[in-house]
């Protein structure tokens, strides 16, 4: 892979600070700080200090995780699935990336007037289909008319209620100088389905979202008992902002090899035209596993024997030393820095 | 009270039936129509077929009841609360309504590029105020970010997971022939005063939005042991359009008496100006409980104890004659017939 220069779509933080900007919907340093300032103070709790979109409580005896997402995704149908595709596999990989069982999902809808009923039903019956397919019901759903104009047609938001798994608890904490990491299938896919479609860009093949249920994958790592230190699911900010985030929870350094990095040829020639890296483009179908280093053959076999995970393989290590910083073997022998983008190179990608 | 002819703001339902139009968010005949056409045929499952917006599911053992509301009001702010105080209410009463009691809220957000931190800063502080006032953590937040000109600076959408209560089960079901209608504060404020802050109105005094907690009130019936049968918040399609609900869902009449009913003078004088109907102004912190004809004193007593009941009155009955008809006995001793709308008198109140 070369490095491509990244191309950034928000201005620089410093500027207008007393602004909502694109950027601090990206997932990155932004969306991080716009968190900690601004809702934090406002909401402080245990629950919330330690996640931002999901938290595990007691309900009635019961440790419950909730998540909740907002989809605002540009635009709404795209080659391999649609914003209610993508808002049910997005809630269904946030619960699952904490170990823990979803057992129902809310949804509530933001439509614009004028809005076509045809689409709200492709896009409603695709909903269901991903619900079904995982085997997790909508329970609830609540809807809003705004005036023409606004809310580009539809937006959604999905909360998911699931149960917590004492046998299986990764955490952004838990990685440990050692462990493997291991991804489970190619990279890239989803952002540049978005931005290709978005654009109206072709390229020589039509590039399919990766946007899939990922609680199948995680059911195989609970059934060989596999104690994954952190799983993950790379959306917004890409491979690059997922282990950042990892690295700075852990105090861990986490080490790539280029070589390894599963980047699909159309993905890459796309994202070249583009100027854009790889690493940072979201995906909204793979998972990211770190496990010690004892269990990674095992891990890998357990998702190898998924559809999904076909292609699973290592694709670096977290080390002891150069903690909270993500690094690149590249092709060349050299290393890069892989560091957190400020706001987004491709926003409202979910 | 004068009956003032009905202003609608949705164009006639025929018209225009393959898009999304305004009167789809009413609350009314059209939300209805959206629901059952558009959602529940791709949804399908038996906690989805009882309600709309909240259900009953079995989470790990536990009875759990979810609801979710998403907040579009317009504008953000007005006297008495603002979208965030708002959206934390507006949830809570929803699960309140089931009996239940709210353990966690999460929360999503749409913010337009440009919006203000500092509005935010506001918005988000009523909003942990509201929940730490009914002690109701805000465990989640997702925020997203659309490009300037869309999503009206901020929408909201609040999930509120919350516990079943045997002992205390309402349903818009359970009316009965004989059973007493009873109101906890005076109608038809939040509507107004929404009205008067978009349109700039300046009437003799400000309309204050009544947007409260009810949750406080419903903890009085429970102490007190009071089988509610029916319990409902007012709101998108005012007293008028709950009691039709109820009505048709327990297949019975109800009837109101004119004099009764508690609208404040200046709810009155404005819904004349303007108009509308104060029986279809939503209200966000009145609560409307239908118990049995014998617990109808217990119950009064109960919801004076509270602040937000100190004026509850009885309003109406409900009646074996003229199924799913709600009726008005008007000061002139007349018989109105109070019919459910098709569309909004006033959107995007909550």
């Amino acid at each position: 892979m070369t490095t491509s220069p990244l191309k950034l779509v928000c201005p620089t933080p410093s500027l207008l600070n007393d602004r909502v900007q694109l950027g601090h919907g990206s997932g990155g340093k932004m969306s991080a700080a716009l968190f900690r300032d601004h809702f934090l103070p406002a909401f402080a709790n245990d629950a919330l200090l330690r996640l931002g979109d999901g938290a595990v409580v007691n309900v009635g005896g019961v440790d419950v995780v909730v998540s909740t997402d907002t989809f605002v995704v540009s635009p709404l149908e795209f080659p391999g699935g649609n914003i209610g595709s993508l808002a049910v596999h997005g809630s269904l990989n946030d619960v699952a990336m904490m170990g823990a069982r979803p057992v129902l999902l809310a949804t509530g809808y933001v439509l614009e007037e004028g809005f076509s009923l045809e689409t709200l039903d492709r896009i409603v019956r695709s909903m269901g289909d991903a619900a079904r397919l995982a085997g997790v019901p909508i329970v609830a759903g609540d809807t809003k008319v705004v005036e023409r104009g606004k809310a580009d047609g539809l937006y959604i938001n999905t909360t998911c209620v699931a149960v917590a798994d004492a046998e299986l608890s990764p955490s952004p904490e838990r990685a440990r100088a050692g462990d493997a990491v291991i991804i489970s299938a190619p990279i890239g896919r989803h952002g540049m389905a978005i931005m290709a479609a978005r654009e109206g860009l072709a390229f020589e093949t039509t590039i399919t979202s990766d946007s899939a249920c990922l609680t199948g994958l995680v059911d195989r790592l609970r059934t060989e008992r596999i104690d994954a230190h952190v799983l993950r699911d790379p959306t917004r900010g890409g491979v690059a902002s997922a282990l950042n985030e990892i690295a700075a929870s852990s105090c861990v350094g986490i080490e790539l090899d280029e070589s390894e990095l599963p980047v699909p040829d159309d993905v890459r020639a796309a994202c070249e035209v583009l100027g854009l890296d790889p690493l940072y483009v979201a995906n909204e179908g793979v998972l990211i596993a770190i496990v010690d280093e004892r269990d990674a053959e095992r891990a890998l076999r357990a998702l190898h024997a998924h559809p999904l995970g076909a292609t699973a393989r290592r694709i670096g290590r977290v080390t002891a030393s150069h903690p909270r910083v993500v690094s690149l073997r590249t092709g060349l022998g050299g290393m890069r820095i892989v560091d957190l983008l400020p706001g987004d190179q491709l926003p409202r990608i979910c």
